[in-house]
């Protein structure tokens, strides 16, 4: 049986009470980028509605170029005009060394990762980093905007780094 | 006043009554790969809890190299064995043509994308090539349960694609 079964049972049930019909166009014009974190719930821990914002996450929540790929579209084509950075604590990314990762996958795979090196440093440092790259980005027409913080995965307190 | 004010002062209210202490580990052992769309909310969608599912969003919900990259942690690092590549119904990528996008952004800034061209066309096609690129990836050690669905944002219901 596939793990994927349950949830796509769950699905149905979900659909009966879902109202459809809103515009690609979120509602609160904000995106929020974010780590894949299976402890971080965006939409709840932000208040925010089906509808409201774009959500974009991978890995750590860093800005790499498909993520600017995907906040230059949420500008230009959907209209929003702030960004959310949000990192958070007791990231796995923080339990292990980049470097390492790339060589172990290079040994085990006979490939090179096709994705440049992704450091992970203190959080606070990350996502002042990670502001400042969306602040001076010449692909986004909105940087004024943009703001930083760390997700604690125990509180679920958000704590902001920089406005 | 800042559009993201509102956002932190509803994490606040919602930090009350937050349980933490989970790992970083999915206890579903699976990863989500969708699209930024405001309409998604995969969380409610797929019927998972916090703690559940790494989940990694962009737009389209394309599998580029960043999105490899934090599959590979989440298979890796993470344990998770099983992905869901979910795109959907009225997608802001087939509102535009991509090469066109590229060209005004350039013209615009004087900056080129740098990111690769990223065509878009229909849907089911779109998913069944994201999930043939993830059964093939060297990087990816679990790619027997990978499967891809179509939500539609006007039901909330779920399609597979491809099993």
């Amino acid at each position: 049986m596939s793990a994927i079964d349950p949830l796509v049972q769950a699905n149905r049930e979900f659909a009966q009470s879902f109202a459809g019909g809103l515009p690609g166009t979120p509602a609160r014009k904000i995106a929020v980028v974010t780590c894949m974190d299976c402890r971080i719930d965006p939409v709840r821990a932000l208040g925010v509605s089906v509808g409201d914002a774009n959500v974009i996450r991978n890995a750590g929540g860093l800005i790499v170029e498909d993520t600017l790929r995907s906040l230059a579209i949420s500008q230009r084509k959907l209209g929003t005009t702030a960004i959310m950075v949000i990192q958070h604590t007791r990231c796995g990314l923080s339990t292990y060394d980049d470097a390492e990762f790339r060589a172990e996958l290079e040994a085990e795979t006979g490939v090179a990762p096709p994705w440049g090196p992704s450091p992970f440093g203190a959080q606070e440092d990350n996502v002042r980093t990670a502001v400042e790259q969306l602040r001076t980005s010449a692909l986004l027409p909105y940087t004024d905007d943009v703001r930083g913080f760390v997700f604690d995965v125990d509180t679920g307190l958000l704590t902001e780094v920089t406005q």
